[in-house]
């Protein structure tokens, strides 16, 4: 269902209208009003007459037509009656700003489900509830009550009214654009973020999006929708809750879950997402991929009149992968003919005093260096726009004549300039005319640098994935008969786990290549297959009470002989028993030893937000220690299981690191993918954990495999992620 | 010799004095007048009589008495007469702003030099040059020709005119509080950053310094100098040229070179310097600790009036760690008492509207929360300044209200209170209240939180640490004669390394236990060795003309008879007259083979900026990849050689990791010191490579160390360093 009828209603219902102008009710009326809104407004109240010289209604059901949008104000348990009434006039939404729901808690978790079903049996969506409401500026609806909201080509989505109210203050002090939309996202009950992201993709005027995010209640559908939209605009996020605290204040907010922030980092990246990691960041980097063209290549020169601001930009540049090259010698000859003797014709470029007597000269210089080959965009930084009042009143007009020839410039080339000022405060306007040519002014070195940096980010995006990503789960697609008898028969025997060469199996069955272990229940057997492998043999413990089984002296390695086996036995079942009293003991699991390789790790985890992810990192310390792993949101291509590779630091040693030999790459990057397979195919599945894996120069081995089971978590996976359908591939 | 003449100077010259008001010898003239300087000044300049209402003098030598200091505009070429003159008059100090010296490069340099011998012999100092110039707010002498330049309790030294601009632009525009001095520190070719650093230190109504530092010409003194600040008053610093392309452009800017940042990260937080990341941070950071009290603790609460704020506050001060502790039950009983239902009493505390129509509430959580005795400060966040701009203006006069209230709060707790507003923008009253009170207001939210990371940062820095850091290098302490006597006869040879046993053997001298080699020239003798070993030994080449042995095909390892030790033998020198024909072969080193245990590396280098230091980290991928390694700048006493270890992420195997006995952390804390104590001794040696060491359950054995010398770096190095006599300790 298409949110146009909520976003562009044609009539509006003010339930709570209210003549107290510190009310919301008064408020939104009054910025209607004030926007010259081009529908119809009926406020509600069974006590007025009328409010602000509109006729006001005592109920829903009186007012003379069917409505498309209800601005719901009065408190929680009033909505029932209201969704009623609102149904029979045929709204197709209510935006609720009534707060006391899921943030409160279990009953009122249950209680804004009940809202959310009655309003979609009465054919309408909810927007909220505790959201401050929405704004289209295109139609004049502001329900938000918020005046002068600076118009322009931003859709803005958040979680926090005041984090939307700082953005757009920000951006009436500081910007020459501003929005077209704002959603106060709230509860996120009913309408979802990815639905608000459909619907700005298609929004035409819509250049970005920008949201602050606290959390995501379907994690795999915004990926999805993000994948999608990001081919088309840029969305830009802030995300918040990374820490304990942080999250549980978050939690307190919207009612929302928190994720991992190293997951949702990579999930965001790989749908497209510029995400920003300061609140500061998130209108300019918004502000420049609305105003400028993106980087054709991630390369720019910087222009200064001061060593200090080019050395500072030059690090964060550097940090942020863009280069600055080299001039070639044509540009160089060129600068050198208008520019002191002292002046450095490096990158960055310092025009050393050059200017000081006619800043027109910038202009000069932007014109040379954006005609170098190798040149694909400029930050100019330092005093422009300040030379009039640093220095003489007269160079104000050299500064403004070269703002016109900067905003011509940037039109012909196509190449983004950003510009930092120490000036900007003053309100130059010179700076006011680099805003008409679309040209950004930070007072922010750090941020002006960050802008480039999404510039850069985008334009690589753009240039590299011509794909959406396909963040789609099809529950049950490829699960093998055998397979799925497997896990039937541990739940039917009240297991919450496969042992371990039932796991085994299952891979087994899904095409790993894997080493034969065998399951023996007594020495004889033991010894029978330690012979047939010519012996050097592990043999492990099989019980479905002992998960753990080095911590209960179940496991014995490199046995050589038939002794060592026997002796191996008997003291596995005995440590065994002793661990575990009265254990169901299965028997002895025997393998050949692995051959030598580099140990690693694949696991899969439950996300809250986005379900079903595969983590994967080196053995022992680099996972436990370093951190030094990658998450993906499940299902896994090929194309995302070899970035987890490269991703980590570590990964190096897989070349061929300290004279060993290169390992097998490509079966990590198979057995990735078949962690996803399996995963998808059995929602039974609740963890899968491979740990560890020896990685040979050809294959691989899974020396320990456990996999967890759960009938309670499907409905949620299910929730979390995208079933069959919905998401066409 | 103190610079109290220089900064307290009661006559100045100005050398070429100007009446063209682009000109500086104009500007210095036009603001020392306007500050109300209470000394004398003397314009020079042959070809004027007056400026601007002052007699004008054709040479220093016709001023009518001897003058303290001097301000030179004029060329570089100019310098040596001015000088020369400037002595006969008892100058104590010279500001010279021209350019073209050691940032262009040899030649300049040399004429730096030059100069600042000249300067010496004539008994004064030279500031810069390549300076904007000095201001000392309190005496009115400002020689940089910027007005309106803030008054307040901050010194701030810089690198960068622009960053000082920027600075002191963002004070006057934002700050309650200035600054009372400023160096532009220039081409730092006399006078260094510790000399003007003990200055200040000294200086009674300085409160905090300020530095922006592109490179440290003696770094090393620096560090000592601002260890003892650090006990009396905070220094902030921001570092640029962190990347290569920065430090290129720092190093055209002030002639000075660029270190490598993870060094100078550490030793600036050893001498207890406050290091921001963020150029933005730098003038807040220095406001907070110049206004507030430190904060005795690092657990604070955030009050907000919104969930989105409170939740990036949360985020911040976790990741600087910042505690929020629950609050006590007495504490949340009084919040309840007056916040409504809804509100949030976990910390971050969310007023949840309970401030909406009345903001004076403000002042009662504050006094509420500053009662516990587990909240040592308050971030508060959100709206706070602008209730009567977006609600009812009559909630000006409760905001101002609560503005006196939390002002005198703070001066009875002695807790600080930095409040974050949306509204700072917008300058209402209550916001300037506060900062009457001393209380900074930043509409940045990550800048909040970072002053809020100084003050715990800084706070606990004076709790912990009482004693001065020890930076002083006493060259030739604890020297032994036979180890110098390997390292002449190695240089008599013409030779740039020590041979692996002379290496070892200078170890064992300075009391490290090392497990005995022996250098053997036939097979017999090796065989010998081996027998006396009970073999399982490793046999290495000894030639100064193959530093990389393995590489050489000259190790082999665990020969276990004397078969294979006369097969090893053969191949070794065969391999190795392969490998470098002609090489001159000393024989084998026969060793026996090392018990296992945590493989480290622990090398030392000379920093362009602080001389000698020393690196330790694990062996293998953890110091070649993951660069999990940490620094200290050479001498380390036992607690920082400890931090070392303490300071990589990896140092957990060193507990025991996965089922392993903890290792001999104390051995390696010896070696350090060792390797510290080696280093001083014989400033010959340049560079020590111990690589790899193992360490066992108890003790450790060096596989093969590395030592190389160099009769180039001595003089650099001891420039770089502290000699005997000049630091007391």
């Amino acid at each position: 269902m298409s949110l146009d009828r909520i976003f562009k209603a044609e009539s509006v219902a003010i339930i709570g209208a209210s003549k107290d102008e510190t009310k919301q009710g008064n408020q939104a009326i009054v910025t209607l009003l004030a926007e010259k809104y081009d529908g119809r407004i009926y406020p509600v109240n069974p006590k007025e007459k009328t409010i602000l010289g509109l006729k006001c209604y005592k109920s829903v059901l009186d007012i003379p037509e069917n409505i498309d949008l209800a601005f719901i104000t009065t408190p929680a348990h009033t909505l029932k009656n209201i969704l009623t009434d609102l149904g029979k006039k045929g709204a197709a939404g209510a935006v609720v700003i009534a707060s006391g729901f899921g943030e409160l808690g279990e009953a009122g978790k249950r209680y804004e489900e009940e809202i959310v079903d009655l309003a979609r049996e009465n054919g309408m969506r909810i927007i909220g509830p505790n959201t401050p409401g929405i704004i289209n500026m295109e139609k004049g609806i502001n329900l938000v009550g918020l005046k002068n909201v600076p118009q322009g080509n931003i859709a803005l989505l958040t979680q926090s009214g005041n984090i939307a109210l700082n953005l757009i203050t920000e951006a009436s002090l500081k910007s020459q654009t501003g929005f077209n939309y704002y959603v106060g996202i709230g509860n996120e009950a009913d309408i979802k973020h990815h639905e608000y992201l459909e619907y700005f993709t298609n929004s035409p005027n819509t250049k970005v999006i920008l949201m602050y995010v606290e959390g995501l209640r379907e994690g795999r559908k915004f990926l999805q929708q993000a994948s999608r939209t990001s081919q088309v605009k840029p969305i830009v996020l802030y995300k918040s809750g990374r820490s304990v605290k942080g999250s549980k204040s978050a939690g307190s907010h919207t009612g929302a879950l928190a994720g991992i922030s190293a997951v949702s980092h990579s999930a965001f990246e790989r749908a497209g997402i510029i995400e920003v990691n300061n609140p500061g960041e998130m209108f300019p980097v918004a502000e420049s991929l609305a105003l400028l063209p993106m980087l054709k290549e991630s390369s720019i020169a910087i222009l200064a009149d001061g060593g200090g601001h080019a050395t500072i930009a030059a690090d964060y540049l550097t940090e942020l992968g863009i280069r600055l090259p080299e001039l070639e010698k044509e540009t160089r000859d060129k600068l050198a003919a208008i520019l002191p003797a002292n002046a450095s014709l490096a990158n960055p470029i310092d025009v050393a005093g050059g200017t000081d007597k006619n800043p027109a000269v910038f202009a000069d210089c932007a014109e040379i260096l954006l005609s170098d080959t190798n040149i694909h965009g400029l930050l100019i930084v330092g005093l422009f726009g300040g030379y009039g009042i640093r220095f003489a009143k007269k160079l104000t007009f050299k500064e403004e004549d070269a703002a016109h020839r900067m905003g011509k410039l940037m039109r012909q080339s196509s190449k983004p300039i950003i510009l930092h000022s120490l000036y900007n405060y003053a309100k130059p306007h010179s700076l006011d005319l680099l805003r008409y040519y679309n040209i950004p002014v930070y007072e922010s070195l750090e941020i002006a640098c960050q802008c480039m940096g999404a510039l850069a980010t985008y334009g690589s995006y753009r240039r590299e994935y011509h794909k959406e990503g396909n963040f789609q789960l099809n529950w049950g697609a490829k699960a093998v008969r055998e397979g799925q008898e497997i896990i039937d028969n541990a739940l039917a025997e009240g297991r919450k786990a496969l042992l371990e060469h039932e796991a085994k199996e299952l891979f087994r069955l899904h095409g790993v290549p894997m080493s034969k272990d065998y399951l023996v229940t007594n020495e004889d057997e033991a010894v029978k297959i330690a012979e047939d492998f010519g012996y050097n043999v592990v043999m492990k413990i099989v019980s479905p009470h002992i998960l753990h089984k080095a911590d209960a002296g179940g496991v014995m390695l490199g046995l050589k002989d038939e002794h060592a086996v026997r002796e191996a036995f008997k003291k596995i079942i005995k440590n065994s028993n002793k661990h575990h009293p009265g254990a169901d003991i299965r028997g002895c699991l025997v393998s050949r030893m692995s051959d030598k390789g580099i140990e690693i790790i694949i696991g899969t985890k439950t996300d809250d937000q986005f379900g079903p992810i595969v983590m994967f990192g080196l053995g022992g310390i680099m996972v436990a220690v370093m951190k030094d792993v990658s998450f993906r949101v499940i299902p896994v291509s090929e194309y995302w299981a070899a970035s987890m590779i490269d991703e980590i630091k570590s990964s190096v040693v897989f070349d061929g690191f300290r004279g060993r030999p290169p390992s097998d790459k490509q079966a990590i990057v198979k057995l990735i993918q078949k962690v996803s397979e399996i995963i998808k195919a059995y929602p039974l599945i609740h963890e899968i954990d491979l740990n560890p894996v020896i990685v040979h120069e050809e294959g691989l081995t899974i020396i320990d495999a456990r996999i967890m089971l759960s009938e309670e978590d499907v409905e949620k996976k299910k929730r979390l992620s995208i079933s069959l359908g919905e998401v066409k591939e």
